[in-house]
């Protein structure tokens, strides 16, 4: 099977065929006048839809309304706001959720229960539902939308993400494209923040939902800012159908195409976040190989890419290596010290549990780079994982200590 | 029956009768001339000994060395240093260990079976052993250098921790004292970083040991500053019997009163070291009532206490209660946002899962406080537990961002 790949540029949700978004500033951000804070995506044609959500007992309103809407399996929009996460609003934060949904049918002549709901920004404070109505009626649809309303879903995010491939299956041609925002609040348990992914390809629900998680397990699942879980945690991915491709089966060469691609899409997300991480200043990517288990080698790497210990080491550019291995020893995982050993790039910081002596100054180097890569490798089996996570800085605090007033 | 449980001025683990302990300066912790880094505490009669360990599967030297030779349940003196974590450091590390226990059992004419071992301070570094043996031999022990102890294994500690109680159980009188240290990396797992108590009454293994777990569960498993569980994480207790009481029976009021007491000076100590968590200002005390179970009254408190955003807003006298929440939702404790109500001192924050109005001045007044208590009712049965913690501050990363070098 002939098969490639290949990134679009300025790629986006608007990418794929017959997508639509648009974005408004409606007054819910407070403080960010003019800010686009409300934007709808959407699809003239019925889309196969499912969507992953945050594992937080306490999940906001408008998560509630798409798990229970995503039951059909299928969807034609999203409309999402930022700077209020309708979480812990009681019963009128389910009221006002579907009430979002309601006004949106409305302006886009389709049933409120094709359209989705997402939230993002501060806990506990109602939906301002007089700003969501006035810019609704504002809002404008365009082919090329999509950066404009990946811009409206951030909070604290200091650059907008957005990505899209294209996939040539055999002289079939399907694109995917995803935005997302992250910040803070990030350690996604089965989903991430807020990240909306649509495709052109032909499928069912069963396989949708397969290969959502399959790119999720990969990508968002493995990343952390903070360790905190989200009470708004949203994937969703919608499919139109618009490539007219051969339906993807599971278990075939295309899905697999499908899957991989749409996973690279997932971990350019997700590595965004990472990077845009509250106060960040670097990306950290964990590899842990060796492991006894998938399940070790995946708690183990995100142990490591969330332990405050590690991200202030790196922010310092101190190699701190002892506590990448103290992390891996909490997380639950096998681990035998004496048998781990500990690279930084290509360098060999501990063999067999041991110091090895290395030049500080070329490690010193290395952590001043805006991504560094820590490769642990447990020897005890043959499993591995990737995680992401970003370093720990005052500017989080600063960010974290004052963000309601 | 009659029992006074009361403090004592200026307490340590050389309140008990018979316990002596000293401290020199040997040169390990470097970059602090002249700051004493090495100590031993003595009983010149032999002890009853139990202790918990840290559940990091990465366990330091000196760790595994107490874990062995408590399977005696006695002891007679440790011996411990700052400075050093001895983890990390292989197979010359547990010789290391060994050789720091048989010099100390030189210097006090004891067999080294008797003698323990505790380090606290950088991971992955050889023990200077040619330091501890010039410090072991300036060493003098008193009565009175419980204190003296207590500053010798402070690391990144900003004071010395240390505490006693005098019980006066019918006409019989025992004391109970202890000393700590932690400041960073805490997060401890059936044990805290190092923490040392001592008493002289007279006990049998099997209770000492069921004390002690008991007493920690309650204490310094309830404790975190930065979620890092440490490499090296330790809890002794010696028990004497100077005291010359009669036996402690379990399940008999005597008994209780014991429990009670320790419970207190553990409690005290575990206060201690979230209060002076690196880089807090402030003492986080969680209440989590009306829990299913017993289990997720731990795990909701301990989680708020330990959330980075719980923290950081703590730390902005910022009452975004609804991070309060959303951690509890995370924690895996059975969580229903619709009837949970959260207090801050007398303040209602939530009640039902909803906002309730608040005087925002009087909340941030109390804020201002150096100790804020959070009451989290989840109405959902009978079972409570308290944790503490510290806010996050951009001490903590200036602090870890450049601790070995």
């Amino acid at each position: 099977m002939k098969c490639e790949c290949h990134p679009l540029p300025d790629g986006s949700v608007t990418s794929p065929g017959g997508f639509l978004a648009g974005a408004v500033s409606c007054g819910i951000k407070s403080g960010s006048e003019g800010a686009p804070d409300l934007g709808i995506l959407f699809s003239p044609y019925p889309c196969i839809a499912t969507g992953l959500f945050t594992q937080n007992k306490v999940k906001a309103a408008p998560v509630i309304l798409c798990q229970d809407r995503l039951a059909s399996g299928r969807a034609q929009a999203i409309v999402v706001n930022s700077g209020c996460a309708n979480a812990c609003t009681g019963g009128q934060g389910m009221i006002d959720a579907a009430q979002m949904a309601g006004l949106a049918a409305d302006v886009l002549k389709i049933v409120p229960e094709d359209v989705l709901v997402a939230s993002t920004g501060v806990i506990g404070v109602p939906m301002a539902m007089e700003c969501i109505s006035k810019g609704l009626a504002m809002m404008r649809l365009s082919n090329g939308g999509g950066h404009d309303l990946a811009c409206a879903i951030m909070t604290t995010d200091t650059f907008a993400k957005a990505t899209a491939v294209r996939l040539d299956l055999n002289g079939e041609t399907i694109t995917i494209g995803g935005i997302a925002k992250g910040a803070g609040m990030i350690h996604p348990n089965m989903a991430t923040l807020l990240s909306f992914i649509t495709t052109d390809a032909v499928m069912d629900a069963d396989f949708a939902r397969a290969a959502l998680r399959r790119a999720a397990d990969q990508s968002f699942n493995m990343v952390s800012v903070d360790g905190d879980t989200s009470t708004n945690d949203t994937l969703i991915m919608l499919a139109n159908g618009a490539a007219g491709n051969a339906l993807l089966r599971p278990g075939s060469a295309r899905a697999k195409a499908f899957v991989k691609a749409l996973t690279e899409v997932c971990v350019f997300l997700a590595k965004c976040i990472a990077r845009d991480g509250e106060g960040a200043t670097k990306l950290m990517e964990v590899h842990v190989e060796g492991a006894a288990s998938t399940r070790d080698a995946r708690i183990a790497a995100r142990t490591i890419a969330t332990s405050p210990l590690v991200k202030a080491a790196l922010h310092g550019g101190d190699p701190n290596w002892g506590r990448i291995l103290a992390a891996a020893g909490r997380s639950g995982a096998a681990v035998d010290p004496l048998r781990a050993d500990l690279y930084m790039d290509g360098f060999c910081l501990m063999q067999g549990g041991r110091p090895v002596p290395f030049d500080e100054e070329a490690a010193a180097t290395i952590l001043r780079l805006p991504e560094v890569v820590f490769r642990l490798c447990l020897n005890l089996g043959d499993k591995s994982a990737t995680a992401w996570g970003c370093d720990l800085s005052k500017e989080y605090v600063t960010i974290n200590a004052d963000y309601t007033t």
